[in-house]
C-alpha cells in the first residue's frame, strides 16, 4: 500500500486517519476537506503524532479535490454527522449528495483505489457512491458493533476480550444481527459458555443501544468506531485477510447494495463467510437485505 | 488467552516459542522437553527477550510432563527433524511413537487445550495426535509455503509484499497446490499482474524446492516456519480470525486426515474457505485428500 | 504498570487515554471527569477500540473521585481548556484551583502513584499540583514541541523523520529553546546536514507558531500532544527510559519549579542530561528557569 | 534508517537479524557471511519471516564482500563462537584478525555507517575494529545482563518486568558490576523493595553465572542477547534515545577501549549517563577501565 486519501477530516475523519496512520499502513496520506485550513494543520497535527510513533509518512493536506489522485485507498468520511435526535437516515438526502458530487471527482484521478465509504447511513451511502462512481465500494457496515458485541460479553463474564468470538451483522441499527450461532467464549458457544449469567437479550440490548448513549454524553460516537475502521483499512492495506463484519457489495435484484457479513479483508475484498454461517444466521443476513433494498430503493426515489 | 505449553524445545520449537511469545500472547508460558536442562536453560533466555521486550510472560521449563497442565493451547514440535536427505515421510515411523506418546499424556492434564501440531511430517502427525488422543488437534499446514510463494512473487516483480495476496494448500512438498484463482497483486490477478514476467511454474518451483535448498545449506529450516506458525498461534491466542493455510481436521472416508486450506483462524478454528474457491482450485484440494488418505493409511499400517 | 487513572475526559483527556491504553500500558484504566456520563460513555468508547485491538484492559468511568484510587500513574488533564484567543497563563487561576482542589482528593488514595500534569499552563500546573499535593509531579513539559521540532526537519528536508535527532526545552511558547547542539540529521549536526537550505529560525519559528495555528483551524491541539504524552506514559509504565524533553521537577530558590530538559523517562524519572548538553544549550535552561521561577511567584500572589 | 548490513550469518547472526528486522528497521538488508549459500538461504529464511509479519524490507545475501556497500549500519557478529570450556577472552587472537580483516573492507563502502560490533570478546573486538578502521564503532556490552539482572528480580519478588529498573555495566563476565543504585522495583529502591527476600549477592551471582549454564545445555547464547542487540539496533535506526548498557568508545590513556555504561542510543549515540551515577557505581566504572585497559593492552602485544 503506497497512497491512502481520507475524504472529510471532522472528527470522525480525524480519528480515523489517525488510527489507521499509525499502523504504519502508507507512504503517503492525502488529507482533503472543504473547511479551510483544517486539512493543513490536521496535516500538522498528524505529522506531528507519526514523529513520535517514529511512522514515516509523508502527509499533505488539501482543500482542492484535484490533489486526491492516484491513492490506493480513498476512505471516505465526508458529510454531515449523525446528530443526536436524528435517525441515521434522515441524513440521507444530504449526506447522499455529498458521494454523488465526490462520485464525480474522485474515480477519475484514482481509477485504481478501492473506495471505502464511512459516512452515515454508511450502507446506502456505499451503495449510492458505488452506483454513481462505477467503483468498487465496501460500507465498513457492523464492524463495530461487532467490537462491541465482544468486548461487552468480556466485561460481563469477567474474561478477556481476547477470548471471545463472534460476528454481528446484516442491517445497523435497531434491525441489527447477531449471528449468536458463531458467538463464542474460549471457544465454547456463548449459551453454554454464559451458562445464563448473560442472555441474548441483553447482549442485543446493549450493542442496539450504546452508540445512542455515547451520542447523548459524548456529542458523537468516535473512538470505537475509528479503531474498527482502522483495523478494517489496515487489514486491507497489509493484506492480513481477518475476518471483518464489513459490507461489501451484494447484487440484489436490480441494485448492488451493502449489507453486513463476516468478510476476508485482504486486497482484492471477498470472499464473504455467508455459506458458512448457520441456516439460521443466514436467514437473518436475508431478511435484513429484502428490508435493506426495500428502503434503499424509496430512499433513492426522495433524490429526484 | 492464558496458558500456552509448548512440547519440544528443540531448534524449531525454540524459534516458534520466541516468535509466539514476543507477539504477547501468554500470561504463562510452559516449555517441555525430555533433554536435562534445554527447557529450563531455554526459559532463561526467553525470560531474558522478554524483559527486553517489555513483555509480563511467566515461563517455565520442565522435563516432566506432568508439569504440562491446564494449557489453553498445546504446540507440539517433539519429534526427529527432517534431514537433509530424508523426505518428510521417512520419520512418521519415528515422530507417530512420539504422538502416541504424547497423546497419553496430554489429554488429561489439559483437557481444554486446542492442540497445534508442527512435527514433521506434520500433516500426518496432527492426524495421528488426533486419533491417539481423541483432542481438537490441527496441523500448522502450507501457512509457510503459502508465505514464501507472497515474499517470491514480491521479490520478483519488485513490489512490496503487502501487495501480494493468495493461497497455496492442499498436501506438502512436491504435490503442492498453489490456488491460483486467488493469487493477486496490488488486487490484480497474478497472470496479468505479472504479465509474463514472471510465471507460474518459476513461482512453484521456488515454492516446492526452496526448503530443501535452506536444509543443504543451514541444516534446517527455522526462520520462515517459525514465524508463520507463531503467526498461526498468535491469531488463534487473540481470537484474530485471520485466514490462513492451515490444516484443520477434515473427515474423509473412516479417517480423519489433515488438508491444507484457505481457513479462518480463530478460538475455535473456522470456518475453511473452501467453498468459496474456484472448481480448479477445490479439484487439487480432492486430489490431495485424496493421496494423503492413501498414504497415511499405508503408513498407518507401518506403525502395528 | 498495574493501574493507570486519567482525571479529566475532555478532548485532551480523551484523545491521551486512547493513545496511552493502545500501547498495552494498564491492567486496568479509571477514567474520571465531573461531567455526568462523560466518563462512563467515553469508557465504553475504549472497551469498544481495545476490543477490536485485542488489548485486554479493564476500563472503568466514573463522576466519584473516591472510585480513583491505589493508581500507579495518575494523568491529570482536568481544567479549561487553551482558548483560541488565550495565552498558557491566562488560565493560570482556574485551573490552579482544579489542581489544588485535586491535590486534596487524589494523595490519599493513591499515595504510591507518580502525577504527569497536562492541564495547561503545563509547567506551573505541575508545580502547584506538587506544591498542593506534596507527590512527585512532572509536566509533560515540551515533548510535544521537540516532536513538531523534528516533524518539520525531516518533511523539509526531505528525510524520514526517523533520521533526525535533537531536543528543544525550557520554557513553553514564544521563549522555548531548541537546544541546537543537539539537533542532527542523519547523525549529521543541523547546520551542516541542512546546507542552508533550511534555517535555524524557520524551525524556531515553525515550533513555536504551529500550536496557534492548529488551535485557530481546529479550535484546539489534540493528536499530536496526545501520541507525544502517551509515548511519555508509556516509556515511564514500561520501563523504556526513552529520554524525552519533561519537565521534572527542579529545585529553584525556595520553590519547585517545571522547566523541560531531556529526561530520561522510566519509573522512577530522572536523570536529567542537563550537564550532557552544551554550555549554550544550558544557559538557555537556566534564563528559561529564572524567567519562570519570577513569573510562578508572580502568579503564585494571584491566587490568595 | 535505511540499509543494515548483517556481518556474520552464524547462530548469533541469524537471530540478531531476525529480531531486528522484525521490528521495520530497514528499507533494505545486507546479509553477508563466508559460508558459500549461507547468507543466501537464509535471505530466504528472512523473507518468508518478513512476509509473515507484513514488513517491506528487501534482503540480500551474499558471500561477496563487494555487495556490502553504502550501509548506514553495520553489525558484526562474524567470528568463533565461545565455546563451552572457552573464556570470553580465549578467542581474542582469532577473532581480533577477522575484526582487522573486515576493517580494510568495509569502511571505503560504508564510509558514513556506524558500526556495532557483538563478536566475542565484544568490548575488546569493538575497540580492535575501532582503532583498524578509524570509524566510529559500539560494542552491545552489557545490555543483555541489564535485562538479565532485570528479568531474574522480577521473577523472583514475582512482579512483572516491566516494574523493574536499573543497569549493569562495567566489565563483562566475572567482573560484571551492578550499579545497585539504580536498581529499583516499581520506582523504590531495591533493598528496600525486596526487604531481604532477595539478596544483591543472589542477583549478582545469577547475572554472572546465567551465560555459562545457557552454553552448557544449549550449545550458546542467541535469544536473550539477540533480542537485547536487536533493541539497541532498533533504538539506533528509529532514533528512540533509550537509554541503553551499551560500551561506547571512550579514550582512556593512549587507548580507545570499550566499557558498558548507560548510553543514551539515538544516532548519534550518547551521552553517557555516567555522571549522574552514584560515586559508588562511577567507582566500578572507573576500576572496570583500569583492568580493561591493562588486559587490552597486553592481548595487542600478543597480535603482534
Amino acid at each position: 500500500m503506497r497512497r491512502v486519501a481520507f475524504i472529510g477530516a471532522g472528527r470522525m475523519g480525524q480519528t480515523i486517519a489517525y488510527s489507521a496512520l499509525m499502523d504504519g499502513i502508507a507512504d503517503e496520506a492525502l488529507i482533503f476537506d472543504i473547511v479551510a485550513n483544517v486539512p493543513q494543520r490536521f496535516s500538522d497535527e498528524l505529522i506531528h503524532a507519526l514523529s513520535t510513533a517514529r511512522v514515516d509518512t509523508r502527509v499533505i493536506g488539501t482543500n482542492a479535490i484535484e490533489d486526491i489522485k492516484e491513492a490506493d485507498l480513498v476512505v471516505i468520511s465526508a458529510g454531515k454527522p449523525r446528530l443526536p435526535d436524528q435517525s441515521r437516515t434522515a441524513v440521507f438526502a444530504d449526506n447522499a449528495k455529498v458521494m454523488m458530487a465526490l462520485a464525480k471527482e474522485l474515480p477519475m484521478r484514482n481509477p485504481h483505489a478501492t473506495y471505502i465509504v464511512v459516512t452515515n447511513p454508511v450502507d446506502y451511502m456505499a451503495s449510492i457512491f458505488m452506483k454513481s462512481s462505477g467503483k468498487y465500494t465496501i460500507s465498513t457496515g457492523a464492524q463495530v458493533e461487532n467490537m462491541r458485541m465482544r468486548s461487552f460479553i468480556a466485561q460481563r463474564l469477567g474474561v478477556p476480550v481476547t477470548s471471545v468470538n463472534g460476528f454481528a451483522g446484516g442491517e445497523h441499527g435497531e434491525n441489527l444481527s447477531i449471528f449468536w450461532d458463531t458467538v463464542t467464549v474460549n471457544g465454547i458457544p456463548f449459551d453454554e459458555a454464559s451458562g445464563g449469567a448473560l442472555k441474548r437479550d441483553e447482549v442485543a440490548s446493549y450493542v442496539k443501544g450504546i452508540a445512542a448513549q455515547v451520542i447523548a454524553a459524548l456529542g458523537g460516537t468516535s473512538w470505537g468506531p475509528s479503531r474498527a475502521i482502522g483495523d478494517i483499512i489496515s487489514s486491507f492495506a497489509k493484506n492480513k485477510n481477518k475476518v471483518l463484519s464489513i459490507a461489501a457489495p451484494m447484487k440484489y435484484k436490480d441494485e448492488v447494495i451493502h449489507v453486513s457479513r463476516p468478510t476476508v479483508v485482504g486486497n482484492p475484498i471477498g470472499p464473504t463467510l455467508e455459506a458458512a454461517l448457520s441456516s439460521a444466521d443466514r436467514k437473518d443476513i436475508d431478511a435484513a437485505a429484502g428490508r435493506m433494498y426495500k428502503e434503499y430503493k424509496e430512499l433513492l426515489k426522495t433524490l429526484q
